[in-house]
């Protein structure tokens, strides 16, 4: 019943096909930093209040909720996250992105969709126009919820803090995806932890400033945060088990101003990732503890700063509404469903479902060119040539990528509400 | 003869000490980076042609050459740097610079005179006034000369460039000075080598960006820089005869934007201070080598970039010119002046001189309260707690410092000049 | 019917437990090296003799097989490895190793069983007593093997090349067990991968000797060594997908013979773990990668050496054997049997029924005092305080670690053996 | 008239050349470790004896003193050292040693004259068996010693604490020579600082043992020792000022037996060199910084232990002994005798007329082939391609050296002697 209807609803696909792709294209080409997501908020709101919701905008800063009540049954909420990052795009598609925007500390940056949030915005956008045309075919109440802010993670906590519970009442069951460096066509899921935990933190050390050609007068920042670099790398060869995934990424390094003045500092920004809540103390207390030393090492004239920030929950998919989705999937997209890899990347998602206390499933589509991909599998450079998520070189295919994030958040929604009338 | 005429010509210094001293509040208070001097030039320019010296202004850019022809004679050069530095000022002075300005690649940056060009033009400026008024104690002319953007390397050359042999017509002698992290009161100079070569060298290292949680993915562009750091340690410690004086500092590094995505290069600038033709090579080789070296240790998919920048000359004083000065120093000065160390810092100073194929001297002036120097030096921290040049502490005391910048060109210059009337 | 076989032929446990003791005591008092272990052969080979087996010593150098045939049935191989480690021992207890030897190199070492093989000899030769007096519970063929050099990594392959097939015939399955930090008493086992691949790896780099004080002449092969050493690390922390184990130890550097001689060469010995062949490859190439590029880096005037040695085979257990195994064990020892988690050890038993090509099943038994190790769980320090196997401190508890090691191969023979007359 | 007694004294040189020769290869293929040089000093001992020197041996251990009394006149002690070095020869000379010894801690080590004593012997023996011939050309008092155990810097002090004063009586100067990477005929030296203080340390850190597949089990000593050698190169890069000549040299780096085993300890051992008593603290408080905070870095479960040995003294050349000797030199050997650059490398001499307390004087004598120099030097390659003391290669050209060496010793005693009758 729940392929018929899904087959029933998606029927009206093929005429808005066009809609979606000039939509996903418009999204590419203009994308917000997190926070500042008010263009693509008002276009999703325009979408979801000509479909039938009932729409409100500014949950949250920039989120927006899309309710469409339609009789009893479950209470449904799909999420989509909408905000790009500082990155420069690199892919060379007509539709690449040439957006600079200021950001939180001031600096003008690019910002590109490198992470495939607008493939989720066009997809949610799309599958709510359809589930709402096709309301005979279900019943219950969908909450279409648009969030800011993913790659800070703090847009859906800033939903919650911003009265999402009371704008929505209950919810019995969330859902969300992500497009990710699979081949296109291809939609996967697992029950159980599927996305890790993430941390950031900032690290500030200090030095003495003095004249470049001065080394003996200074106390080198540079030298010391290079030293920093090299040893973190030791917690994931050394400290932590082989068999438990962890991942330290200093992402950014940043000291001095010209080449021949020694500063007085240096900051180093870095992201852990772990599925494991003692691995994950394990990494934070090895790094300070190394930080520390090292600043010892170079005779520090004061102690480092530590900044947490972007602390992403382990996301992990109830069985129960898993087995329901990923058994719809089977149903609906044949071989081209399966199992869901565990991934190193983290997600806010979660504090959405958390925050109600419901289960949530939450899955990947492919976005790679199914051709390109099956070549770099077969000459063993999958890892070195297919671009990924956050990269300059990140572009999914338009089709049959947006067909399917469109087909799966249907599917899987309709997995989960009542049967049409 | 000499110090009978500096006496004569120095008698006036009383009556413009407290207009010295508030021009170099007003400078040290109103720091403008490389290339930007144009208010310094100003005040500069108005100053020299109030004093009578004939002024060109906008040489090379914003320099300024004030010209004083008074009978047959040696034709003298007195040469100040204007430009200050992009350092936010830390020395808590009721005059500290609260500048801001926009540097050469659109950055909004501090400034500040952090290297002593207000003592040097504020000293000039009044040591050019005082030799003015007293022309009837000297013959000749004399060609006071301020220069932009030493710190950038291109200032003197600039002026050069800019045509300041046709403007001057030739010279006989060049003289320059610069405030040190030396007792203030004390002056030195040196025969041969004082100031070391400098070369600036940017380096761009390519990694290949990813999601931060999928290193392996990525070619990492902050560990291949960290490790360059490390690896440039050794060719100071292992590679230069330890009795021949060389610096490598890297100044500067900056990779990445955010924690959790892994970028597609790092940039390190570098500063290499040699007194030495050969070792100078041999170090910018060693460079070339590491850089190239663990960029393939890291599988980086591009060769690195280097870029060459700020290249200083060698200081080396003229033996005749400078055994004059530093005689004349001495009948002056008494115990205060002495023999000059060895500097690691450069200079463009020596530019100008080449660029006339005259011989030249150069020596320093303290800028440290002297009791705060000694109490350092009895607890043997002078390095430690002595804030050097470019450092955000730098803050000479406006007294005796100004009266010895001052008093120490017109005694040099009229070392050089021919005898009054 | 299995159980009541392994109740009744364990029955004599208790008679002989003071004697399995005592030469448990005695084989770890006088521990021998790889290859080197002549006198524990002999032990063995006179206690199988005593127990009714046909014994063949000298296979493949210091191997012994007994072989007892007791009617029709399958033909059973269990397996004990009989050689120790160049350790120093630092158990303090009354029967620790006092033993040197002279190893491969003529130096002459410290001996200690440091990785518990004195536990498989013991219980292996009790187990075959034990089995032989009980003939009457079982038929088949039972093939008690005791190989030397499990640590070098070809112990096992030499027994093969000198004959094992011809010696033994055909044999239907084949049984190992190991002793671990888990809490003596326990017993587990695993479908699938169970023990990694493991790679040894000699590099020789080449620098350029000099003495001490004149580096500049020198090529710092400790320098070098060590670059090396930090580098590497990057492999499992940056190259390798977090969800892939894998481990490179560098197991020893050594390079020089005096503070104050810069030698010409260092050589590191290490070694790689890895479950996956693509894995494996990679971690191989990015070391040679890596040694090869800071050689350049160095400017060293020679490529670098590499030796490969000890190359262990992946430990995958079968999938009916194991879980006829598990099951027999969950029967005869309840909770205290259970699922071994994954190894990152390594073991070259499996080239044994490799060569025979039969299934084959491996497990592990706990050497830790159960309340220390409760203690240790409780204060999140088991990987901090439990000695681990090479440790110098690794000293299994003697009971119940040997009756279960004894049990466990009774109960495992016995569940693939024939049932009794 | 000095001159003309050298030449006088040196006309026995032709000969004796033969034996001088032939006296230096046997020396050279019959190394002997320090405080092991037996049969060195017995040969030495029957060549003074023969030339009619009072001989005693066995000061200090294996010390030789000849004492040549000769009427009324200064008191002039001649010096050599004996001890080669634990270096495998790689010069292919046919008179290459091949011989080994077992070394203070029992390992059996090849054997190397690498640093040029034999030369030293050879020349002293006979310099002094031609002054014992033209004694008619001096007056004053002799003293021909030769002192184990330089390498280890302990031989001289021992014959001092061995009772050398009483022995000798009062003595007016003491001389000295080295054999350096020059070209071969050229002598040098040099008023004041000629040699660098050297101390050698040897730093064992601690980490936790356990097999090679379990590094978060462990606390790896080998990534902790590499890291201390890596940070250890920023003391001279960076801390210490670049017109301040300093080395520190890890010389030897030691941990592991195994490939697969995680140590639980690495000894490093170092040598610093240094002209000045505040620079010396300087770099040993600072390795001891590094060396404790990385300990701290990698959580080392135990305090690093530190072992000071080999402390040599400054060699600083007295003024008046100097320039006489300097000007014998020219007068002498023309343009062949000139300044020497200052030294990196150390030397134990002056412990003797310290002990004295007489002022002394030490040159060095060249060892290279001269056209082999003078190409290396046109292709500045000298560093790289002339091999320098403690080099296995380093192989002192047997002419002019031993000629220049003889006649250096003669010369510069008759400088200091009395005339003759």
């Amino acid at each position: 019943m729940t392929a018929r209807s899904a087959t029933a609803v998606l029927a009206g696909l093929d005429g808005v096909r066009d809609d979606l792709e000039s939509f996903y294209r418009d999204l590419h080409q203009h994308p917000e930093l997190s926070h500042q997501e008010t263009k693509t908020a008002a276009k999703v709101a325009d979408r979801l209040q000509t479909a039938g919701f009932h729409v409100t905008t500014g949950v949250g800063g920039t989120g927006v909720v899309g309710i469409l009540a339609n009789g009893d049954g479950p209470r449904v909420l799909l999420r989509a996250d909408m905000d790009a990052l500082p990155v420069r795009e690199a892919t060379g598609l007509d539709y690449a992105s040439e957006a600079t925007s200021t950001d939180a500390d001031g600096n003008t940056v690019p910002v590109m969709h490198a992470c495939g949030h607008d493939v989720h915005v066009a997809c949610l956008a799309t599958a709510a126009a359809l589930l709402a045309a096709g309301k005979d075919q279900w019943s219950g109440t969908l909450i279409a919820l648009f969030q800011p802010a993913e790659e800070v993670a703090n847009g859906a906590r800033g939903m919650v803090e911003g009265g999402l519970q009371d704008l929505v009442g209950p919810v019995d069951v969330a859902l969300g995806q992500h497009v990710l460096p699979m081949p296109s066509g291809s939609v996967g899921t697992r029950v159980g932890p599927v996305l890790s935990a993430a941390d950031s933190l900032r690290v500030t050390v200090h030095g003495r400033g003095a004249h470049g050609s001065m080394p003996q007068a200074a106390i080198d920042p540079v030298v010391l945060a290079a030293m920093i670099v090299i040893r973190l790398q030791t917690i994931v060869s050394r400290e932590i088990a082989p068999t438990q995934p962890a991942v330290l990424t200093v992402g950014s390094i940043h000291a001095g101003t010209k080449s021949n003045v020694i500063g007085d500092s240096a900051v180093i920004d870095l992201n852990v990732r772990t599925y494991d809540e003692q691995v994950r103390s394990q990494v934070l207390e090895a790094i300070e503890r190394i930080v520390r030393a090292e600043c010892v090492a170079s005779g520090s004239p004061k102690e480092p700063d530590f900044e947490r920030y972007d602390e992403f929950p382990v996301t992990t998919n109830d069985q129960a509404v898993t087995e329901r989705t990923a058994a719809a999937f089977t149903d609906f997209f044949g071989d081209a469903a399966g199992e869901l890899p565990l991934q190193t990347a983290s997600e806010d998602f979660s504090d959405i479902p958390n925050a109600f206390g419901v289960p949530y499933s939450y899955w990947g589509i492919g976005g790679i060119d199914p051709d390109t991909y099956a070549a770099a599998e077969r000459a063993g450079r999958v890892s070195s040539d297919i671009p990924v998520n956050h990269s300059p070189y990140f572009a999914p295919v338009i089709q049959p990528t947006l067909d399917v994030g469109t087909q799966a958040l249907v599917v899987a929604a309709l997995a989960q509400l009542g049967s049409g009338a």
